[in-house]
C-alpha cells in the first residue's frame, strides 16, 4: 500500500492538504503525445470546487507541469505535475487535533504515523489529492481520445434519488442543512477492442486493476462492473449474455457482464460503477472522543465542505480509469494496433 | 495483469482445468510456521465439489508440497504447492470449441490468446483454479490465526434471498431445473490492531490492495467494504460512526466503515462483501455464435456443473483475504508485534 | 527481495536441493509459441552435472510441465515446470548442520530463518537451482531465436587463466586437488534492434534488470557491461564509440559501450561479463566454528562438488538473460515488431 | 525499465537537465524522522560542481521540499523534493541536435522517443539527476545513521590511477586537455546486522537490488561485490572466508564475501565498487554522423563538462546505497529492532 499505482506506467502521487504543494509524477507515458492545455484545464475544472453546488472554497489549482512536455509534447521522460496549495486555512482544523472526525483518516493516520502525520484539512487523506489524480488522469484521457477510447462517468444517484435532475441536487443540497449525501457514479469506456488486457492477461485481469485504483479514490466503499451486485440476484440465465452478431461483429446483445470476461474486454463498453460515502465532514453535532484524556467530547466540525462531493468526483473517476486503461494497453501486446509510437529499428 | 499477486507475499497461481496440475508458489512466507495438514486439508474440504447442494464431480484435490516446507514447518524459501487434475472428461467440451458459450472466458482467451488457449473447462480460468488459491490462503489463515487473528466469510444471500437456510437453499437449488443463481459472502476479519496497512500506507490502502484479489475470484463481480454501495444512499450523519470508549479501547459505535479509514484499520471488524455472478454454465439452451461460420446457434451446454458456487465461494473469499491481510502484516512497519520471527544480530 | 523476477513476464522459482521438487512458474509468456523439447532438453543438458570435468553427480534433471503448453505451444496461461530430486545423498550434509560452511549461505539462512531454513545441499541457495531457471530461460531462448535474437555465453577465463582450451581446463581442474576456481563468463546478445529498454525507459534502464537477474545467479560476484571496469582506466577518447554508417545503418566502430547507452539498446551486440567466485565447496579443510558451542572447528566437506562451476554456468547466463530480453520486449513499446501474437479487434 | 525503484520505499526520479526543475518522490519513509537541513545541504554540496576540480558550471540544487516534511520530521506521506534548473545554456547544445555525442545516450533516446525527448543537456539522462538521487538519499542516509548504519564511498582509482592523493588528481585533470578519466569507487555500509535481506530473500538478494540500483547511475558500467573479479581468478581455499569467532560474535577473518552471503548480509561490512566510465563530453574532436543526411562528420562538443565526475559520484554511490538498504529494512521481518516507528495497538 503506498500512493503509487501501475505497472508500466506509474503514477506517485504525493502532497498534504495544508502543505506546500500536492502533485503527480507519471512515468512511462508514450513519447510524443500532444498535450492540449486548455483541454487540460477544462477537465480539472470539472473536479474544482466553487460551484453553487458544491464547497464554496475556492482553489486556482492550475497545474505546473515541472518536466516530461516539451514544446507541447511529451518526451518520454517522467511527467512531474505540481499544483500549488495558495488557499490554506489551517486554523479551521487546529482546535481538533486530537478529537479524530468520524468518517475520516484522523484516527488511524495518527496510530499509524505516531502522531507525526500532518493532518491539517485531512492531510494526505484529503479530498484535494484527486486534484493531481485529475491532471495525470487528465493526460491520459487525451491519449486514450486520439486512439477513439472515450471515457465518460456520470451520476446514478445522489444521496439515494436516482434519474437525478439538476435542479433536484440543489433542492436536495440546500435541504441538507449541515448534513452530507452520498451517491454512486457510473463510469464507460467505450472504443476498446475485444482481447485485451495487460501481458498475458490471468487470474488478476482488469477488474483487479481497475478497483485497485479506484479504491484509491477518497470516499469510495463499492465497485461493482456490469450488473454487479443486482447480477448476483438474477439466475444464469437471465444473467448470461448471449452472443450476437451486429454488423458483421460480435458482440453481445446485453451488457450484464460490463465488457468484461476474464478479466479481459469484449469489445462491448466497459462499465463499472463506484459507490461514495456521503462525506464525512458534516457541520451537525458528532460524537467522538479526546485521544489524550480519552473523554467523550461533542464534535462540531467548521470549516467549509462540500456537503456531496458526488458532482466532482465523477472527472476523478475518468481520471482514475484513464490512466489504468492507458497503463493496460501500454503493457499490451496489442499496444501497436492503438498508434503507439515504435522506432525501433533494426541495423 | 497476470496471475501473480502479493507484494512482500507473492503467489503465482497456475494451471488450467484440464491440463496436468494446477498449483500455486508462495514466495515470500515467514519462516518456522507450522502447518497443519489436517486443518489444511478440512479447509480444502469446504471448497471441494461433491455434496449434494453442488455439483457432482468428484476431485479429490490433495495438495502436495514441492518446497518450503520441512518437517511440518515453513523453511522461508517458497512454497510450491501442486494438485493434479485426474478425474477429467474433456470429451464434455470438445464440441462446443468454436461456440463460445455466454458468460464464460471462451470468447475473450481465444481472441487475447490467438486460439492458442487450452479452454478446455474453462482452461486457466476456470473455477477449479481456486483450490490452489485454498491451498495457499489456508496456510495463510494459519498463521494468521496463530496470530489472533479470525477470518471468516458467510453466505448473505442466495438467488436474491436473503437469511436463507441450507433447507431453502436445497429447495432452490432443486427448483432451477438447469438454471443457476449467483450470491453475496460478507467476509470479516476480527484481532486487527488499529494502525494497519502495508509500507506507509497512501492513498491506495487495504481497500485496493483487497478488492484486487478478490476480484481475481473467478465470477466476482463487486465488491463493497463495511456499509458500500447502501452507504452511498445515507446522510452523513447516519453513515460516520462515532468514535467511542469501550472497555479502555478506542471503538467505533457502530460499523458503516468496515474497518478502514483511509485505507488503514480501525481495530473494528475489517467486513466486506463480494458479489458472485449466477454461474455462466447453465444446462438451458442459449443463444451464441460459431465463431468460424459467424453464424447464430443455439448452444447447450453438457457435462456437471454447479447450479450455484457460492457455496463453495466462502473458503475462497477467507483464502484470499488471508493472503493479502498477510502480506499486509509481513510489509508493515508492526509485525513484529505479531510474533513473526526475527533473528537477525549485530556483532 | 525474493526468488521472483521480471515485470510483464514474471519467473518464479522454486524448490530446494534435497526437498521433493524445484522448479518454476513463468507468467506471462506470449501464447502460440512452439517449444522444441529437444532443443530444450539439449540446452538443459549443457547445464547438467556429469561430464568428466565436473561433478560426478547424476540428475536427470527432466524438465516435467504441469501446465502453459498443449499440443506443443504455450497457450498463453502461466507455465509451470518441475524437476524432481531423485538423486539425493543428505547424510553427507547432516553432521556440519551446526558447522557453516565458508562462502556458503549457511550461516546467513540460519540466521535469517531462525534455524528453519532446509540447507540440506545449499537448500534454497543450492546451484541446483539453476536448474528451473535454465528450463525456463530454455523456452525464452526459443521466442527470441524464432525473432532474430541470439544469446550465447562463453568462458572468458578460469581460474585467473585466459584464452583457455578443454585440455587446459582439463589439466587445471586435475590439478586442483580439492581445491576449486571460479571464472568469468562473457554473454552476447545480436539481433536487438536499436532504441530497446522495457517501457518508456528511464534512469534504471537494460544495465539495472540484467544485472539484478545475473546476481541472482549462485556464485555471481560481479557484473560488467562493455568494457566494464577495464574501461574506467581509460580515457573518454579512447573509451568513446564513434558513430559510423555501415551498409547503410547507423553503428559504432568500436563496442565499449555493449550495445547499451541510456540503459537503451543501440543495435550493437549487447555484451557484459559476470565474474564466479570459485566454488565453496572444497576437499580441504577450512576454519569455521560451532555455532552452538561457539567454539573454533576443523571443517572438511565431504561428499562430491563440483571444484569449478564456470562451464555449467554459461547456459545459466544465457537463460537469464533470455528471460530478461524477453521481459524487456514483451514490456516495449516496439515488440509488435517481433511478431508476438496480437489478435486484438474492434467491433 | 523506469525511473521508479525500490519495493516498500519508491523513489520516482524526475526532470530533464534543461527543464524546469529535477526532483524525486520519495513514497513510503517511515514516520516521524527528523530531518537535519544542514546536514543535507552538505551531503549535496559534495556532489555540487563548482569546486577546482570540477565543472565550472555553478548550480545552486537547493532541494525544495513540497510534501511528506512537517514540523522537521517525515509525515509518512510521500517526501516530495524539488530542485529548479536555473543556469541553463541550451545553446551550447542546439547546434548539435542531429549529431549523437558519442557515449551519450542522444541516439538511443532518438531513436526510443521518436525524436520527442528533450534532450537538451543530455536530457533525462543528465548526471544532473544524480542529484535529486542524492536528495532522496540523503535522507535515507540520516535515517540509517541514526540507527548505528554508516555508509561511505570512496574513490579506489581515477584514470587507472589508484591511491590516488588529492594533488595527483588534480595534476591528472590539468594533464587532460580536453580528454576525459573514468574511474572506481568503493562503497560500505558498516553497522548492519547479519541475517539481512528484504522479504523471506530468495535468490535475488541484495547483490541483485543493490547492483539494479547502482546502475541507475549515470556512467556506471561495473558492479562488483567483495573479491569481484579478482576474486574470480582465485582458488576457493584463499577466496572462501573462515568464520572466527571475535569478541564472542561470529565474523569472518577476511571479508572476500563483501558482507554477502545467498544475497543476505553476515554482519560483516557490505562492500562493492562501481566502475565509472569516463565522461562522454569530451572537448576533442570526434567522429560521428549527422542522423538527417547520414554523413559523416567531425563533432566538437562546446560547453562546461567534467572532465571526471567520479569525485562527485562518491556521495551518489552513497546516497542510492542508502535508499536502497532502508528499503531492504523496511520490507524486512526485522525492521522493528531498528527503531522504526510502530504504533499499532490492540484494542
Amino acid at each position: 500500500m503506498s500512493s503509487v499505482f501501475g505497472n508500466n506506467i506509474k503514477v506517485s502521487i504525493f502532497g498534504e492538504s495544508h502543505g506546500t504543494a500536492i502533485g503527480a509524477v507519471i512515468d512511462g507515458l508514450p513519447a510524443g503525445e500532444e498535450i492540449d492545455g486548455d483541454e487540460l484545464a477544462a477537465f480539472m475544472a470539472r473536479r474544482a470546487p466553487g460551484n453553487a453546488l458544491t464547497t464554496p472554497r475556492k482553489e486556482s489549482d492550475t497545474p505546473e507541469f515541472m518536466s516530461g512536455i516539451y514544446k507541447g509534447k511529451t518526451t518520454g521522460a517522467p511527467v512531474c505535475v505540481i499544483i500549488g496549495n495558495t488557499n490554506v486555512r489551517s486554523e479551521d482544523y487546529k482546535k481538533i487535533n486530537n478529537i479524530p472526525r468520524p468518517g475520516h483518516a484522523d484516527y488511524t493516520a495518527r496510530i499509524k504515523y505516531s502522531g507525526n502525520a500532518d493532518m491539517r484539512g485531512g492531510g494526505h487523506f484529503s479530498g484535494r489529492l484527486t486534484a493531481p489524480l485529475c491532471a495525470a488522469g487528465g493526460i491520459a484521457l487525451q491519449v486514450l481520445k486520439r486512439r477513439g477510447i472515450i471515457i465518460n462517468a456520470h451520476i446514478v444517484s445522489i444521496g439515494g434519488l436516482e434519474n437525478i435532475t439538476e435542479e433536484n441536487v440543489k433542492k436536495l443540497i440546500e435541504s441538507l442543512d449541515g448534513d452530507s449525501v452520498g451517491g454512486i457514479i457510473e463510469c464507460s469506456a467505450v472504443g476498446l477492442p475485444a482481447g485485451l488486457s495487460a501481458g498475458a492477461g490471468g487470474i488478476f485481469g482488469l477488474e483487479s486493476a481497475l478497483s485497485a485504483a479506484i479504491f484509491g479514490i477518497p470516499a469510495v466503499k463499492g465497485v461493482e462492473f456490469g450488473s454487479g451486485f443486482e447480477g448476483s440476484r438474477k439466475k444464469g440465465s437471465e444473467n448470461n449474455d448471449a452472443f450476437v452478431i451486429k454488423d458483421g461483429s460480435v458482440v453481445t446483445a446485453t451488457n450484464n457482464h460490463g465488457g468484461l470476461l476474464g478479466g479481459i474486454t469484449t469489445g462491448m463498453p466497459l462499465v463499472f460503477r463506484a459507490a461514495f460515502k456521503p462525506t464525512p465532514s458534516i457541520a451537525l453535532e458528532q460524537d467522538s472522543i479526546d485521544l489524550v484524556t480519552l473523554e467523550s467530547v461533542k464534535l462540531k466540525i467548521e470549516g467549509r465542505h462540500d456537503p456531496c462531493i458526488v458532482m466532482r468526483a465523477a472527472p476523478v473517476v475518468e481520471a482514475v480509469t484513464a490512466l489504468v486503461l492507458l497503463d493496460t494497453m501500454h503493457g499490451s501486446p496489442e499496444r501497436k494496433q492503438y498508434g503507439f509510437t515504435t522506432n525501433q529499428k533494426r541495423n
